[in-house]
């Protein structure tokens, strides 16, 4: 459990930078090499780097050398983690509203 | 697009850490005073309330005072925008899947 919470930690905080996001979203249409997403991105070379090796470390891209060129892919599996750490909060407040309802329905029934 | 991508760096920053997500599950079964949180947290009262100081200036929880209680709220709103961004990504992924389909359907018409 506390050792699932750090690997959050890392996802979240890698989630925390619109240059890494944008990472994220290019990369879900496909493979592209460190050179393609770093032309996009408003910073030096070794900068962008630095955003690159957040995300790998944190599990969300995989990366490959082929060569001089590095190729970056998205590690969905990851992302993953979030839906489920959302769906275990949606379960929390569902069930908190059924709570609600009943306690509504039992003070109805007992005038 | 630039103001809504800084809302998205403060709340994924907010989330990448065990004992805010802590309080958000909690606040997820309803409202609860600062005391009561803080007796869940493994630190000073100091230290727990600059994480709820963090949820709060990102519009993950709202918090109001009444005497010497200070009650905390959580704001699903806020949270919905991590959802949307995870929404908006699985529409890049399904957009490519179509996209590959349509490409392998073509290729074997043309055979």
């Amino acid at each position: 459990m506390a050792q699932h919470s750090a690997v959050l930690d890392g996802v979240f905080d890698a989630l925390a930078d619109p240059t890494r996001r944008a990472v994220i979203r290019r990369l879900g249409r496909g493979r592209a090499s460190v050179g393609e997403l770093a032309r996009d991105a408003p910073m030096t070379l070794p900068s962008f780097m630095k955003h690159v090796r957040v995300l790998e470390s944190n599990g969300l891209i995989r990366t490959t050398k082929s060569g001089r060129v590095r190729t970056c892919e998205l590690n969905r599996e990851r992302l993953a983690l979030v839906d489920d750490w959302l769906a275990e909060q949606r379960g929390i407040w569902t069930e908190r509203t059924d709570r609600l309802d009943r306690f509504v329905t039992n003070t109805q029934e007992k005038p």
